[in-house]
């Protein structure tokens, strides 16, 4: 496996065990090489089935595990600074998921110590800057081609919020990513912030002030406003609209991006097959891979190539006659499932 | 390297080329193991940096090379039957791309010899099977909820068709991903086919009959109507609406699937942010895998980290005063690039 | 009442009914003159409280009737070719509703009466020539900025059907609008066609061929497909998609027109209020017409003249002063109704 | 005339014109009795083709003039009250613009003596809420479906302002049209609110701060926020989205309301041709109405009807036969005017 990167997951958790299944099964060029957790049997049920993999109660055995030569840290926040302490100390390059620390204080005491590394060693965990749609209207106004932004309308909808959610967590979890987001698409510091209140909704946890709109100003005088809605009972909504001097982009209503400039509302239509499929492509690759690794054969079978063969031969009779054509298929061998349905008798034809 | 699947990729063209770089550093669990094309030139470029590789002019010595497990069959359409043969005498798994063989003849050999194997050794590459659009409209169609379908509506647009394009192309090359998309989606066969030829576009080369109308009926008695248009200019488009009994659902305007029923057209919204941002997470760990086996670290850094925290910080206290805040953050440690802009003076704010 | 046109209609069923209420109350310059109906107790019910009026069980007896100059014929199709000519015969102009009679034998004749008048006198009742979706597409394929079209794709679809419809009337009383809407939109005359029928639905009375999927060719070489499928059950759907050589148009899906062309899929943005808001301003005024000729007032009250004042007044001093304001609103008098909700106490403010 | 409404129009600028076009051309049941303008000629233009009409200079000679029984006042704003006041001392239904005055003080002296009369006479013109979008908007908002309100988002964007506009305009110009959609669709008052001032856009006048961000609370609790951006270059873009406890529906993005709830986003599908073409009706009658008054025929003809009789009887014989048919048409009398193409010669068919 000497080519693979080595990496050990701290934490087993509902997001340490994703990334685990995520660096083993989806992720090229990487395999878990050292989990993680206090809870060592969940470590351990989150490990199984891996090669070579070694089990952990602390942090620090993980990383100095055979094979381990970078870290994933998916542990709870207030674990996340020694975490992040400790690979540096071994110059282990680190993944570390969001928040980074719990305070603004602890956060700065990893910024400096990393600082003075005089190198990075730390990826933080915004997943949003690797989002197709996200990274669309980045890469839009970044182009310059709307002119500079002036205002980003955000919405951010979770159908309900988990017990344990307090009011501000509405601000210091849910709009995080917002606060980050907008950060990297307007390449600006926020600089300012009001929390507005509006009347509750009854289906928010007693208490809960649940929806709230959060305004920020940046650096560069743009307005950024976010409604948090994270009981609104009806979806998971992330949208962000960038209004900008020439022209406006938004992302996020199960659209591609839909921008409006010059009189004309709309969205890009693709050029090319193969950025329309290239995730189907991905897809029937890793399939197939899957699959061949569990001696398994799935997907479209040569019966499935045939039948397309015959009739596109029908098709291209019936093309140069001008007239309508039979598709006659030869008589399909048992090993190829029939399909369903097969009742109809088509009308009589030429 | 004993884990991964070591695949013989046939072919080093364009496809080929692709895949090549797919198995390699987009795919988990695989890894390229021999590649043959009789231009042994631009086999050794598409393998070149490979670990382990070997390169080879005849596609039977790339499929007894060391290591090789699965063979993944890129060649031109002539080369495919004997590739796939060749690939059956040694009980190896293929994925072929489409179209699997010149004729339906040769298909039709293909398919009596894996018959003759007693079980499946070949996948076909349908790579819309693998569409999360057309996997979403197979499973509403599959669940029933819509009824069963009676018409599909298919239109397939290219910007334009490459100089060696032929009339019955139109048919065999670009409707075959629809032939073959209809008889997976309905799970029927297709029992004959009609084709007709409105006034060709001015822009289609001189002879080509382009756009065509292609009609469809099935062994159930669905109707399939196909334009195929392959120098629309305006894009690449291809849309797909199943109307069926208790309502109509479609795909590919740039859109979700738009499902019409119950006197409502609409799509669905998700639920969960894991959903949402699934492709998001996996591009995220794979560019930090990408990243740090090269030694680099890109994405968001701890001083993005500390930003958050800073500024989640500030939009606590204006929630819990119920006034504007100003965020007050350290001085950036000069490792970490500044934003580009930083000229607004923020107005005064208590 | 002499300057207005005093209109004779023919028929007092669902459709003369409705056109009487037009003229009389919608349409300006008109009034009803005359109505005629065999049964002459559903005329006199839909004449009741229109001045000036006179009742007819005879067509012709009507159309001599005192003040009519002009005749809505809304009667059955076999009574139509009757009624045509007795208005041609003296001299009156003429709205007949489609379908104009039961055959092409009839319909000639009519032709031939009008043309032997040497003036048009007549006007065919295909309405969709009105709608605003329609008038723009044909508007856009006649300005010529999407080149010829090549291809008509029509939908359209009824939850169900009345009881008495039959396969035939699938054809000539459904599908006899897009045979008029496609002739004048491509300004081509239709020269062939032919009719494909799916599988039934389930849905569909016993017998009913439901849908059917019509092709039509025309005289220009444009191909015209219609689904009609008027036991739809999941709602009243009328799409058109022109594809054209410089790129495609669609009108129906519930959004303003979506024209692709150039890579770009999207619709004009209205560039002025009075474009976007005409129809408002027509409802608006329409509206304080009928109330006041009934002698009351309805529509937004002084008190919401002023109370829009004081906040804006309220907003100009948060514009010109960066702090919120409150607004101080007077005690509203008795008179204004007051609004529903008023619960809150919204929190201090400076 | 007896049966019209007898309009005095106040004012002959541009709104004025309009309204008294509207009033004699488009509304039913009306029509324009008086013009005043201090600057006659133009109100001697505006009147010109008028039956019946006087002209004035001052308003209170045209609320005198014979047969005038309501008045419509698109005077300057400053002219409002005292014209206002003239209507309620001579007991005349008014009609009056937006604003209704300068000030809220002035306004508020207008309540006062409309209250004093005991009845009200005068409307407002908010033409907003009669607006097919809003009032779909408003309907779904009273009838409870989605919960209560919780936000409003609005968006109100111009392409670009006239010359005089000021910063303070965009609030009680602009915006007074959202501080009477958001009271109106809210039935709550407007309590306090805010102004925010991002980055004022290049393409705004030197001076001008444009766009501004407005907040407004109401008495329920409900949270409005409006971007207005009167020099977006881009378009004039009027939004709305009411989040409620149950889920939120959108007007103005080009589409039919949107509604999201329940885990599906979406809008509803017209069930009735009636509905879908009521305003087809409404222009087709009036179209026709206009013409015959001008002694014209435009529109569909009866070779129109023939040939659609033709094509339908065609499409009944393809239907039975399950051939495709041609069809025969009878040779066109020259009355009726060519259709344009007629170049194509369609391929041989049974």
């Amino acid at each position: 496996m000497g080519d693979l990167l080595g990496v050990a997951v701290l934490g087993a958790g509902h997001m340490g065990a994703d990334h685990i299944r995520r660096l083993d099964r989806v992720v090229s060029s990487a395999r878990v090489a050292a989990v993680a957790d206090p809870e060592t049997d969940r470590a351990k049920e989150a490990a199984a089935g891996i090669d070579g993999v070694s089990v952990h109660a602390e942090p620090a055995a993980a990383l100095d595990a055979p094979g381990v030569q970078a870290v994933l840290i998916a542990s709870p926040g207030p674990a996340h600074e020694e975490a992040l302490l400790a690979a540096f100390e071994r110059g282990l390059p680190v993944l570390c998921e969001k928040p980074m620390t719990p305070d603004s204080a602890g956060a700065l005491r990893v910024v400096e110590a990393e600082a003075r590394l005089g190198r990075r060693l730390a990826q933080l965990g915004f997943m949003r800057r690797y989002d197709a749609e996200y990274m669309r209207l980045k890469s839009l106004l970044d182009s310059g081609r709307l002119g500079r932004p002036l205002m980003l309308h955000c919405t951010h909808r979770n159908v309900a919020s988990p017990s344990h959610f307090t009011t501000p967590m509405l601000i210091n979890s849910s709009v995080s990513h917002e606060i980050d987001a907008a950060r990297w698409l307007l390449d600006e510091e926020l600089t300012a912030v009001t929390v507005l209140r509006p009347r509750p909704s009854s289906n928010a946890p007693e208490g809960l002030l649940d929806p709230q709109f959060v305004l920020f100003e940046t650096s560069g005088g743009t307005l950024v406003d976010v409604e948090i809605f994270v009981n609104s009972g009806f979806g998971y909504q992330v949208r962000c609209e960038a209004v900008c001097e020439g022209g406006s982009a938004r992302i996020g209503d199960g659209h591609t991006m839909v921008v409006t400039t010059g009189g004309r509302a709309g969205e890009e239509v693709d050029q090319d097959y193969l950025v329309r499929f290239a995730e189907a492509y991905d897809r029937e690759v890793q399939s197939w891979v899957d699959a061949t690794r569990q001696g398994r054969v799935t997907g479209p079978s040569v019966w499935d190539g045939y039948a397309a063969a015959a009739v596109a031969e029908a098709g291209v009779r019936a093309l140069e006659s001008g007239v309508g054509q039979y598709v006659d298929l030869a008589v399909r061998p048992q090993a190829y499932e029939p399909t369903r349905r097969r009742t109809h008798d088509p009308r009589a034809r030429s």
